[in-house]
């Protein structure tokens, strides 16, 4: 009999695409998609792209109940809800795989700081493996609770994480976002008059997910590293770029680069290194990820400006949110990591 | 062993998306990717989505000597390609699936009036089958050979179908369609700040695909229909919608309607009939489409303005091309009709 | 002195592009703008575009007493509001230019049928003439009131006047909107993650304007007519396009089109007629429109098909709502037609 | 009599937005379009939104000899064009405004660093004033000769002017930007299949436009400055977004930047100083300056990050080309600076 996994959250656009792919992963059976406001709804009215796929209805079923009831409880609730209820819900003896940001920082000052949050379960946080199966698979493995990554920090971790090292005063992610990062509900910031065709610095400086960034790659490089980022909207619904400007005394040569991306990502089946000498996509670009679990990462030196650069791109939804979490538990149940993950990206699209 | 399977013509858009259907397929192997222009580079390079999917190289090789080392042949080519060769391919015992335009007719006449156009092996024409599994499975599943039909053509058929008897005088389809089926090769008409955000007439009469509808939903209706089009280019990469107009003095009440569209489609897995009675998704739109091989059909009466509609919206690439092929070839083999065809929909996308 | 205008709703997309244009008449001066959500805000706090342009703010001032100290008052309310007070309003003197749908037809049936709705003074539709220059300059010269058409109904009576006697049957409008249309209130329709690259049938019929596309096709018939119309949401902010597709057992030559479009609007200043041989503008398209107040129009032949096309394109918020409303306004005083609207479209955009 | 202009280089998007502007100044008058491709077709015919304002043609006179009878002479040419002849142009007489890049840059070794390039006149670069008023309006009112600068350093630089002094050791500029940059001439990277919704880092390193801020800044701060610049295409046509990071180990407050923009800036009609504390329009976004010659400018501190911010957003074909020439323009010629630039930006498109 297959694991029984549920969906905390599951009317969302990160619920609705680990529906995606729960439904059509082999080796897991979704039980529960848990949602207080579309209950006995048919999950396609909410997410049309499953109609004649499932006939699942949401629930409003209690969520310490349902994960009581589910091999594996993946949490895909707003910011402070799944920390308000996971003691409960770790006694039920469910595995957890929470995509919010509750238990992803490892130091609980940090949610003061970064989230004016005062954590309400911090002997918790070392429960949780943050869950990015590049850095941590060996963690993971043997993990019973993920924490998945932010979308943004996926996307500048993966690509600054062979390069930690050179950091030296500081790097400084520029971050491009497209819309389906900020929900599905209304907004003004959201409507489609205002947001069509914009280049709008949503988040210039404090964006939470740098908590994230600063917290891996200073894992990596050994020592705590100054790390800033910049948030931009733009017109897209799908995807996440991110170009990370490294101010250097000391460049690299191209080749160099090239070794460390290789040796760091040797055995990462989602991590594509991009860096074409000619054509449309000589460097990451989320366009040509749309779709799948990859993470496009890539590098350039600036010898005159006296700089390093990192480049990420992927699909927010899938390896920036549903498809880490997914391959997270690959891992943690002993399937093959690429398992239900298979998706080619679109192109075009 | 699997079958082998080559794509004539694989540097295009539909000649891509089939290798990433077939790269997934689980019981097909891919063979051959003819491409003359990029002969000896990596698929990859043209088709950026398929990088870490295949290792496999575009070929020059004489496209009738890749037909004799393939159990089914998928042509890719520009109108009036393979109809120049097809007899010699034929004759090497291959399969093959026709995705042009070259033997979509019955009636060699049609191509002269619709495509200004001496077909060059007028006899050939009987020996294929036109591949809409929806109305001709168990034609499919005998044939050796298939003539895929238009993109256009597809959805508008498919929301005909059920209608097809009550047309009376005529039947309008207004289409509005994605870039992607112009191709990749740059042009006035496609330099994005020319072609985004357009609603262009670029063929309000005449347009090719005309010919298939009126083809197809005479030989439902039983005589000879008139059935005209008009089609526009609206801003986007993928997708095809098609409202049909049709004029009529006796409107059928929407039970009636609903009533046969079920039947129509009762065995039809990739078609879904989209009618709800709220949100975002009341009737066919292909934002819901993209990515997979659904055709979403609809319907709608008009009492006042005397008129009966029909919607249809899919993926042109997908059910509008490459994936209606492949669901061919799952029948003409006796593969699941289904099989490597799993893809839902992306959504919000 | 100049006549002092007041926009009454002037926090909605049609209330701002108003004040874009009325900012920079030469003629007039803006003297109140209305919003009650509002008040005392800067306009440009609400239409951005507006900053360093003018320091005015809105006022929640009584509308009516507003109006009394207007020469000219310009409502842009949702439906149903100006009719409310506007007997009180007239009897200020002020005149009277609403852009909202209460006074664009001229039989109160109509508003049963097409509104559901019991207009609350049927007595002063005949006070109103409906604003559409180039019909019915002669009566808004000599007019007190105007009711600014529809911006759907602009574009297909404008396209179809030329070819009212050609309708036999019936006239069937296929409508391309952009998300302007709709108002800068969020909602899920217009949540960007789910407007974005739709081809949405959101009105396939019974949609309001075709009411006035009834009226006024009609009346230059002298017969009542059969016009339907389909509405559909297309991937941009600005414009629209309508392709109307009339069968006809009688297809006149394209000389005889073009000799009738060109007499119909010999002195229409802001009316171009687009056939182009090629280039991507062949027909009229709301790209080439965008910030200007023109309509383009043009028509096409369907032997084969047995149809007639007329074709109309215009930016929504100008020709179709703004820009219409500051025409009319001119020749009721007197003013040049095209004073304070020599904005040419821009290109590319 | 006005002053007669013409236009070298008309059939780009350049040269088209220059006819915009100039056919509706009010104080000169266009004497000719000189193409070589388009020779004696209507300019409509290239820039249908000219369509019915004017009935110019292009020809393909030699652009000296057009010169020569020109008060003022616009130069839209590909890189390299101007620079060959210039000499003969400037013994003509006429004024000159070049809004290529040949005599930006006021090193002729420049050009060989940054364009790879020999210039063929170096002794009439001094002739030459750098056309940003912002800076020079008192150099630009005694010009013969102007250089218009490029659309990505008018944004990187504007933003950056007020700040030069707080630059320690570096400036790195992140910029987003549309397609009508690139020009109207299709290519593979302009195909819009594959260029709609990307985010591609096309120049990450060593772009052209580097060159003027790095010259432009240095002169502020009065010492040669290290900035660097990275730019990204993303999913509009027109606009330009600036982002700089400015490591600092001496962070200002937020009320002395207020101080230094508004100094700076104060009397400059064309640059909004734009930081609100709510709304979609907290810091510079293109969206909001489509058609018109604003550049928006703004600040933000990272006291976390220690970096200061500066943001710079303007539309690439007004401010960023043809608007800022005809600036220039008007300085030169003792016309009002505002004089056929009080086009009001579209909101929302």
């Amino acid at each position: 009999m297959k694991p029984k996994v549920s969906v905390i959250g599951a009317s969302g656009y990160v619920g609705g695409e680990l529906l995606r792919l729960l439904l059509t992963h082999p080796s897991v059976e979704v039980k529960y998609c848990y949602s207080r406001s579309f209950a006995k709804k048919y999950i396609h009215t909410v997410h049309p792209n499953l109609r004649k796929k499932s006939e699942l209805m949401f629930t409003d079923e209690d969520p310490v109940s349902i994960a009581s009831q589910s091999d594996i409880s993946f949490f895909a609730l707003p910011h402070g809800q799944s920390s308000k209820i996971m003691q409960r819900v770790l006694e039920t003896g469910t595995r957890v795989i929470d995509l919010g940001a509750d238990f992803r920082l490892e130091d609980p000052e940090d949610y003061k700081i970064w989230y004016k949050f005062e954590h309400p379960s911090p002997s918790l946080l070392q429960k949780f493996v943050y869950g990015l199966p590049e850095l941590w698979a060996f963690k993971i493995k043997g993990a019973r609770n993920i924490a998945v990554p932010g979308c943004i920090a996926t996307s500048a971790i993966l690509s600054l994480a062979p390069l930690a090292k050179m950091i030296q005063t500081t790097a400084i992610v520029d971050a491009k976002v497209g819309s389906s990062g900020s929900g599905g509900k209304p907004s003004p910031a959201t409507h489609y008059s205002e947001r069509f065709g914009v280049v709008r610095v949503y988040k210039p400086a404090g964006h939470r997910h740098t908590a994230e960034i600063i917290q891996e790659i200073s894992k990596i490089k050994g020592e705590k590293v100054n790390i800033s980022m910049s948030a931009h909207a733009v017109n897209m619904v799908r995807g996440i770029q991110t170009t990370t400007h490294i101010p250097s005394d000391d460049i690299p040569d191209i080749k160099e680069l090239w070794r460390q991306f290789r040796q760091f990502y040797s055995n990462s089946p989602f991590v594509r290194i991009v860096r074409d000498k000619q054509g449309n996509n000589k460097y990451p670009d989320p366009k040509f990820t749309i779709g799948s679990n990859f993470a496009d990462v890539g590098f350039e030196i600036d010898v005159e400006g006296r700089r390093v650069l990192a480049f990420g791109a992927l699909d927010n939804l899938v390896k920036g949110a549903a498809g880490n979490a997914v391959q997270c538990m690959n891992l943690m149940m002993g399937f093959d990591e690429e398992e239900g993950l298979g998706y080619i990206p679109l192109h075009p699209v």
